[in-house]
């Protein structure tokens, strides 16, 4: 057999994508080598690439693959997609544009990347809201739409939004869809379950139990979405009803499940989740944290995109300084703008410890009875923070330091044990860890040991089409982990009412 | 985990069906056993089969799965697939009507049995004429047809006669074709191809190379073949363009891989193909034989159903009695009632040992200057074979003979060396191996030793489909496997003349 060139962006030693152009040069046919031609494509297949997983060959590119090869001079760019299971070769084509789509499904917003896959480079990014939010803002009201007829109508909205990021990835990059050969999906197990029209009947009601934990790889026809028919698309699993893909996939991509130390694993949306583990042991807490921290539902709340407040100080006579993302005009606060805001107004005396105005400043509003604070006022513009909105907070903050405050002490730690702090999430990007940890949000940890993850849900799912290898362990986090539900806990009714308090009743606590 | 009820007739450790209902009693989920529907099902199959190999759930079914489970306390029939890499859930019913069709695509017919894989018992069985009959009568037409852009033509006219099939067993048996949920095919490798809609264009010309060699299974859905969407379609691999699936069918329902002795298997259609070897080492030899023996082509040749004369003796003053299928008025002749026929007319001394009539009878006549033996006649029926037509029959036999001959000097061995000669094809079934060796059509060899296989590619495909692993059984024979070109050897050319006699030019070539 002829060994072909070896181009070194496919070098199979270094990495194993999910999906990449494998440059391949057939022996030709000759009386003495009668093979067919789809064994002599896989045989060349095995051989390269050193595997012993079976090889096959979807049946279109069979049917393609005589008049191509000899058109060719059996010379091609073999699609390769690994699975956790075999090596399937998706096309044949004369070139290696070979690119591949990820997809965080958030409850409020989907957030999606392009790949180019000989190089296993980001081309680039999208954010676009959940278009199921047109039936309603919150999980639950998705749940039991789906359970009283409107299951396909979701699952349809979600596919319809998927599409359309990605028509629109590619309208900006010059791709074509067809040249898109594989997606890798996270999201919490409803939206996952949304994604393939799998009840979600039986998530709700006790004892929890989804339709399925493993979704393994699907065929993009089979789901819908407009990249080359035969692509696959893997969905990462879920470990039970609350604990979803999407953070499997945060804790891929914080890499705490090969720590030797414990760490914390942040990941704040709608609901808040945490991870506490290491490579031995990882326990799960989840619970609603409120809406504050997402945006789509306070009502200046807002994405980390163009125009959005990330940081603020206020000054002397309570003199507002913002900062926004693209240096435009502002529209709105992001998750880190919110905490910014809040530690500064506390700072500044506008609001007390437990988040009421108590000071006198120019600053102060009232309309409709509701008390709030202006942010900024371009004559246009108008962005007031109201008093609601600072509970809506406030009742957030202490539900997440709960949260961290009771899964750390259920395996008998104490803050100063925790290795790192991993943040992730709509505010995760660019949290000021000082000034969350100044209104009791987060534990007083060292500084040095916070770490800022994005979208860590979506960077799991990118470090997934770069290193199929990954696949084992996703399979090994699933088997790590131990969920803890939060809200019921008793320990976390006891705790909680003092972490409304900015920082704490208590602040020792915080240290502790 | 609860264990279910073991039925009986799906006892696993005893056969291993292609596809088979699987009774399963789940535990139902409870607080402490929190498994999704999904995982739940296919870890209990997993324990219950107590193998290793993947099993995975087809998506369709997953989407009914939760329903389908509550509404039936947990127990199900599950579908059980097996195919050489894993174990597949085709599907959950709370019956256990379960069906699978079998399929040998002939040049000139299809023959097909449906079966209930519950007992895994033949229901009723089918023949019916290849509707690309139509464009042509040989493989070397429809080829040249297909190359010159009627591929998709003789796909379609095959699939089409292929599910006319079904839905005539489906309709003489009551059963619905949606339960039918798995198929096997065998078919030359020509007819393979066209099945699948594979090019066959590389086929006829050197090196004679096919698209595939294995097959493996595909999606009936994917192939149009009528019957549950979502079952597997097994076609039987090729060892090369002159070595079909038919063949390794054959091969499979003979026996004689396992055999410690050498055997020969004889398949006799438009082609013979001819097989010698056992457990250690196997040849085929392949070459055009002419089409005396295939019905479809001599005017009075058909195939063996009713009507058809299968037994012929000629009494003195040429009386002809001659038996027919079904005690029917006779409409024409099958491949064992042309061997019979033969030998007889040679017998009574109405042909010479040349074939040529010599003896003057009143049952010879003439016709447009072609002289011919009338068979029958009943006024408003006659049945002549005429001079061209025992040219056409003894060049056949010859052809034969000398590849028996050709194949079985080409390893050093002679024909008293044979352990058993297995006779398959259209004149298999009730083959007279008395006046087949007089004629000098099969060596001389004692008649214990011949067996009558009847369609060995059928039979093939049945075995399959009542033990999967016999797939095993059929990647060992393509590696055992060497084929010979025989119409080319000078060997043949030297031994083909003396053959066209009745017996021999020389008989004790017969017995050597």
């Amino acid at each position: 057999m002829t060994s072909g060139t070896w181009a070194k962006p496919y070098s199979y030693s270094f990495m194993k994508p999910l999906v990449f152009p494998f440059n391949i040069k057939l022996a030709e046919p000759s009386s003495s080598d009668k093979r067919a031609d789809k064994e002599r494509l896989i045989e060349e297949i095995s051989t390269r690439l050193n595997t012993s997983l079976p090889i096959d060959l979807c049946l279109k590119t069979l049917r393609k693959l005589p008049v191509f090869l000899r058109e060719n001079n059996f010379s091609a760019f073999a699609v390769i997609s690994h699975t956790d299971k075999n090596i399937r070769i998706l096309d044949v084509r004369n070139d290696d544009r070979i690119y591949a789509v990820v997809i965080d499904i958030g409850t409020t917003n989907l957030a999606a990347s392009l790949y180019n896959m000989k190089t296993c480079e980001k081309i680039c990014s999208l954010e676009h809201e959940n278009p199921q939010i047109t039936l309603g803002l919150d999980v639950l009201t998705r749940v039991h739409l789906a359970m009283t007829g409107k299951a396909d109508e979701l699952h349809k909205l979600l596919i319809d939004g998927i599409n359309s990021i990605i028509k629109k990835l590619c309208e900006s990059s010059g791709v074509a869809y067809s040249d898109i050969y594989a997606g890798v999906i996270a999201g919490n197990t409803i939206m996952s379950h949304f994604f393939a029209n799998l009840s979600v009947s039986n998530i709700p009601i006790e004892p929890y139990i989804p339709t399925c934990h493993k979704f393994g790889f699907l065929k993009a026809s089979e789901l819908g979405i407009n990249i080359h028919p035969e692509s696959l698309i893997y969905i990462y699993p879920n470990a039970g009803s609350y604990v979803g893909g999407d953070i499997i996939s945060g804790i891929l991509s914080s890499g705490i499940y090969k720590d030797e130390l414990p760490s914390l694993l942040i990941d704040v949306g709608t609901n808040a989740e945490i991870v506490l583990g290491c490579k031995d042991w990882m326990l799960v807490g989840a619970g609603a944290a409120g809406p504050a921290l997402e945006s789509g539902i306070s009502e200046i709340g807002m994405r980390a995109i163009d125009g959005a407040i990330y940081s603020v100080s206020i000054e002397k006579d309570c003199e507002v300084k913002i900062k926004t993302i693209g240096n435009k005009e502002p529209i709105g606060v992001c998750g880190s703008g919110m905490i910014e805001l809040i530690s500064e107004m506390y700072q500044a005396g506008i609001i007390n410890r437990q988040g009421k105005f108590q000071k006198k400043c120019p600053s102060i509003v009232e309309q409709n009875g509701n008390r709030g604070f202006l942010i900024y006022n371009s004559g246009s513009k108008t962005l007031i923070i109201y008093d609601h909105d600072i509970e809506n907070f406030l009742r957030s903050k202490a539900a997440m330091f709960t949260f961290l405050y009771v899964l750390t002490r259920s395996v008998g730690m104490r803050f100063k044990d925790i290795h790192r702090v991993y943040i992730s999430g709509a505010f995760g990007g660019g949290i000021n860890a000082e000034k969350a940890v100044r209104i009791g949000m987060i534990p007083a940890i060292d500084k040095g040991k916070i770490i800022a993850l994005g979208n860590s849900s979506l960077k799991g799912t990118e470090m997934l089409l770069r290193n199929s290898d990954l696949l084992t362990d996703i399979d090994s986090i699933c088997k790590l982990i131990t969920y803890k539900e939060m809200n019921t806990e008793s320990e976390f009714m006891k705790e909680f009412p003092g972490a409304l308090f900015i920082p704490h009743t208590n602040p020792e606590v915080l240290k502790a």
